[in-house]
């Protein structure tokens, strides 16, 4: 099966120019201006006037996650069709360590979760929740196998949070194994005291989640996080980093001459803390963590794009249902972590970043597709358009508007933080490996057609590394 | 004339994959893993096991320029068959107003200089040593040419220096006409009277050049270009930045959301001021403005350039005899200002940054090709390996050495400041616009083929906006 | 003649006691307790309830000057007796060296404008418009003769302002004398422009006043100024710096290991550049330089004062009377630079800062007294309450409060800044060597009592020496 | 009983003139150029040629303190002789609450060491290792009884650590009570692994006891401890700081606007990492927590005095004896950590910083005497000298030399970190509330003569509060 994608603007994150791509057999085979090959072709997508762009790889997400009592409202099935629809072709899942289970427990229960559901590629980061030699060797195992990340919690004492004890064996581990560690960097403990101190005084409202988990708190857990990987001689990433303080952190790491990488996500470029008064318990939509913050936090964030200290924009995608986020409408602290996103990122960077001359059109490629790929091991398989790579693509039209909202979203969940927001830039054609799989904000593709990508480890020579000054 | 590269590793600034580059009248017609256009060429060129990368870019040449006296070593033709040995494809020379004449008439001499003799494309920045309302005129006449860049000095008070007011006055008017502004900063009032006082003490040898000009005389020069430019609104480039002191003046304008750049150059990260007390006036070879600084500040620059701070690195060629060298014997300051560097660049940088793992492969083409290309207003004709940019393509051999000597090089000196080292990774065969120009590192091409280059403005849109924080 | 005050509670920069002090021939004989000598003295003061501190020392003050076609509004006479009513029992005013002048000159003119009138102790700092080595003898004689302090401009390119060579000059001169640099740092040669183009456009108000002097030309200066210090090896003294890039800069100098102090005014502590906007060109009794700042430059202000990167909080001194100040009613530049001060300071940095929690008692005595006197030459003879020190001294009542008013005040100007404003913390006697010359607001001593005071160069063993980091 | 010290130059934080101190009863009465009292007192000290200068205070001393096996070498008898013939005249020594006692029974155990024994006055700060309510109401009933500050510990986890979340509440409740926290802070958790580590591979020698606590580990918990106390509003101070990463965060946290203060100590300020490498377990003598660092943190240790960030410079003063440092002969881990240094510092300080022109002699005044009083609430009770404050003086003799030698020392050990180095500066008379105590470096005073010091809490108010920026 051949596929020519003609007459479009390819885009990467260093090139632009007008002409074709050619698919064989799943792959990107050739590009040029004219390949002159439209009569040996199966298939000719015309893509005039409209970007041909990489598939976005969204590499934090969370589907079908059990959490507090609940699960997260997407499943592989819905929520890697939503991703589909808004332009991501890959996603890298949370696969969870439970306390008591091995490493390879979590990653059975994750891959029946995605087998036979998923319509995109994915992977896995492993959530370790505890730490011991046994579960150290289970780390070579993955990384063999493909899951060459291990994501750590500072924050969720009973659940999740290991001691920093353990998390340095941990990094020193990874080290030894080339294996990227990812982290949850928000200090625990204190949260905790503040949580209970605000429950005691009656302070039940949603507000109060973002009011307990102040942004010095995350700044604080980073700050340790980056000075215990440069001791352990681990590669970082920070996953959700949302205020200056973290990102003060990171330059500090990088300037002791350390490769630390950082995620933000969209909610956090483009939404602040005053959401969380909205009446009506609507301020119960945003509780995710870290919490949104105030809006002075955004510059920031945006200079940390422009900067280099902030890597890669993705989604911390964990939409529950509006009657689950009811669990806490007494208790703040029983409302579900978590919001929708992975449908809307792609778009909505695009319109807040490059249309609004934030970021250039490359920069934008760069964040939600070149730099997760190597970060995480997929490059060149994803992340590009080049011989050679996954023919993952989008058709992308910088023109186009399309409104967000949950009437219309492909997410499987009730509301969308950004209802009602136009946005400029819209994903007309999504291919998969070659296969059209969107079109006209469809979904035309095969539910479980998404293969697990087995992924290296992080290529360092694919980064210049900071020297210590 | 069809060619067809086959069979080695394509590098650009973002991606890497094996595969062929098919070139039709000297542009890039496509690439791709197997083109299958083998029989419908006119000229195979294998590549195998060796790198398929952009032509680099200098832009930071000075050929046959008058200087205290005496002229640079290197003609447009001894220069550019240099530069194209050593895998340099375009360079931008600077063209000289002296005081009294038009910007034309500088343009007019340095196209005379270039007619007949480049080798490869070259363009032309302007050196502006005066400023009125008619010259601001032609400002916008060399814009409309292809002249988009003028240097303005803040040394050298009785030849090129300009005072605040008219620096602020140019950068206005290039604000206006979307013109860059190129700055030599460092303070040539205070470093005058350090010349004048180290000469009335005796103090005449080489290192005395050092001496006098401190490099917080370049830090103070380049914040103060900096704070200018952005109240002008223009948009600057730093050239051969060497100090802390300096680099922190970008990153504090970067941080007022200022667009500016920086250029360093191979000798500030790889030579340090030690040199100047080489025995037998050999510290004369060193003598360059500004000077070699102590080995402590490398380590800022190569962070410089992790960080993105400093983007690109030129080379500042500008090589005199010994014998002009020797005009300063018995005066430090009537030593010519200037060293031979345009052959050596593109393999020193792939030895000391990427085979030293400072810089991904990635960072070496983007800082030497695309990066120069993109501020500089020649991308996507320049700079990449991508359908329809032009075919200025080198086949570098990542793992052949050679030893750089003045005896064997092409420039047209006679010295080397690196003579005796050996560097790993060689320039096998160039191409200028789809014609082989050098092979077994041999000028092979036609002298006088370089064309012009008519640049654009730099297009903002290619780069992230700094945001003010 | 003796005098005893008694019951009062003496604070000093670092002390804090109940007590009494006994005065002898104009001088502090003894602090204590309870010293025992009622019967024996002349004269006894009864301090209760408030304090006893140190005589207030403004070592910036511009009294009888010439500035564009007219003259500051006080003399050494009204300017005086206003300092003394307000607390400040010693200045230091800025002799003036014209161009074509010599610096002795300079003195004469201005001892000859002190001589017979000035009611306070007094001292002369020398503005320098010019500079060759007749003048640099005559910088030893100054400082022989008590003037150990000389201020240059980078400002006023007409009048006053010195190109960078000749201020380095200046600097290595008094380098080499123990001499104080004081600097008025902005860019002229930029100011100029702006107000030339700003006039054109008929930007005529005083708002263009600010809007022409950017805070970021203040910094650029501020940064050139101590790079030269560095250089030269002076210390250096920053006068009326108003913004945080200029105080970042400050910090840098103390970090490369350089004595670099700054002094900051009541008027960029409190009023902000909004002021310009007042109706009825109201804007131009604000009209000084720096211009005030945007309220948000305050808290760095505030925070220099506390983290000891500003050193110093003097008046600038310089009131023209409305009349006056309408000699710019159609063209900003040409109101005269300057507002009154003189009489405010003591009180409304007691009330801004010690009562609203910002700065301690004791830093309030430090930056109006103990801290000018060590930088200046002036201690222990002024500046302090200490055994051998002059009698130089306020009862002041932290608890009166009085409303800020020019009906009311002593200065010889028919505005005031702070018009309404009501401030706790008055100065209910004032002694000057010993001599009660104020009492229920009125000045009660002589005219023309004040003495020249000679100083010594700044004792640098006072200071803790920044180190190089 | 009336002394008075004539003829010297009395040396305050601010102040210095050639005077007469008058003591009645303990307390100064009167200090003045010359009091006329030599025929009303008991006694008359003469000061000829030297400092008359407050008692130092050493808040950082660990007497009679049980470690590990062993006690330290000094109790509250030779420790304070010790203390006193080095013109410390206060100390606040650390009482413990061991995990399983309450704070009172911590306070007696301390009381009834010291009681009888102490020959200067002397406080106490309060270690906890644990926390909850019960213990939470006796820090109320310990302020009221003058023990107004708690040390906690962020190492030694099996000891003293406690966890954050207990931190946090006990900053909280100090905070209410206007108590001081002071910090122990270094990571001990992963301290911990690394030791466990370098045992496991036979790393036993002393130097491994500096390379399992690097300095990273120490600027980590200072952030962390620092974010806390910002978020729970309490004042913090920050033991034994020796490290540019943690001096790094004290100045983030004053930007934050947070009043943080911090300590070092001599051996910090003079003594360097490479001690550990002395033959024959020399290394041992340096056994200390943090331990001593590279030389290249001295430079950021004198600029935190110069540009305070660090406020007082105390001892630690926690010797063992050789002996007892052989307890770690095959295991660095279990050499008792600390060193002797209560005798020493005011001389030490003299001759590095003042001698040495690194800080002025009034800044050394502040150090060691009135800011620790102020910052642990005993000013002016001590800390000064001025008319009502104790009596704690000393005759400074700034010429004299002396050489260290732990066969002179007065401190109950065996060694000296300093051996064989020869000062500038002694103590040759001290007086303890207007007692001579020491004369010709003889103890000449009473055993038990100490009292208690009932200290108030930090009163703010002295203290210029850091502005959020």
């Amino acid at each position: 099966m051949k596929t020519l994608i003609k007459n479009g603007t390819i885009i990467t994150s260093i090139d632009r120019y007008h002409g074709e791509v050619l698919i064989d057999d799943g792959v990107i085979k050739a590009v040029g201006t004219s390949l002159n090959v439209q009569d040996s072709v199966d298939r000719i997508i015309d893509a005039k006037d409209r970007y041909i762009i990489p598939g976005a790889i969204d590499v934090h997400t969370h589907l079908d996650m059990p959490f507090g009592g609940t699960v997260s409202a997407d499943d592989f099935n819905t929520g890697t069709i939503a991703a589909a629809c808004g332009g991501t072709t890959s996603i890298l899942d949370f696969a969870i360590q439970n306390r008591g289970e091995s490493l390879q427990q979590g990653w059975d229960n994750w891959a029946a979760k995605a087998e036979g559901k998923a319509v995109i590629d994915y992977g896995f980061h492993m959530i370790m929740s505890q730490y011991n030699k046994e579960i150290g060797k289970e780390m070579r195992t993955l990384c063999d196998g493909g899951i060459t990340s291990f994501k750590l919690f500072m924050a969720y004492p009973d659940v999740f949070m290991l001691n920093d004890g353990d998390i340095f064996r941990i990094m020193q581990h990874a080290a030894s194994l080339d294996a990227m560690v990812s982290m949850h960097a928000e200090n625990g403990s204190v949260i905790d005291v503040l949580i209970e101190q605000a429950l005691k005084k009656k302070n039940i409202e949603p507000t109060y989640h973002a009011l307990t988990r102040p942004s010095s708190l995350e700044a604080e857990a980073t700050s340790r996080a980056l000075v215990l990987a440069e001791l352990a001689g681990t590669t970082i990433y920070i996953v959700h980093l949302t205020a200056k303080g973290a990102l003060d952190a990171v330059t500090r790491s990088r300037n002791h001459g350390h490769l630390a990488f950082a995620e933000t996500c969209p909610q956090y470029l483009l939404l602040s803390q005053d959401r969380y008064d909205e009446p009506n318990f609507d301020g119960a939509k945003y509780v995710m963590s870290p919490p949104l913050r105030p809006k002075s936090m955004q510059p920031w964030l945006w200079q940390g794009l422009a900067n280099d200290t902030i890597h890669v924009v993705a989604t911390d995608h964990c939409p529950f249902s509006l009657e689950d986020k009811a669990l806490g409408n007494t208790n703040f602290s029983k409302i579900p972590n978590g919001a929708p996103g992975i449908e809307t990122r792609v778009s909505l960077l695009h319109h807040a970043g490059v249309i609004n001359h934030k970021i250039s059109l490359h920069k934008w490629i760069d964040l939600i597709a070149t730099t997760p790929a190597k970060i995480f091991g997929m490059f060149p398989q994803k992340g590009t358009i080049a011989p050679g790579s996954d023919a993952d693509i989008v058709i992308f039209d910088p023109k186009k508007t399309y409104t967000i909202s949950a009437k219309t979203q492909k997410m499987n969940v009730d509301y969308n933080p950004y209802e009602g927001t136009t946005v400029q830039g819209t994903c007309d054609i999504v291919l998969s490996r070659g296969n059209v799989i969107v079109e006209n904000n469809q979904f035309v593709g095969q539910i479980g057609q998404g293969n697990f990508i087995k992924r290296s480890t992080c290529n360092k020579k694919d980064f210049t590394m900071p020297t210590q000054v």
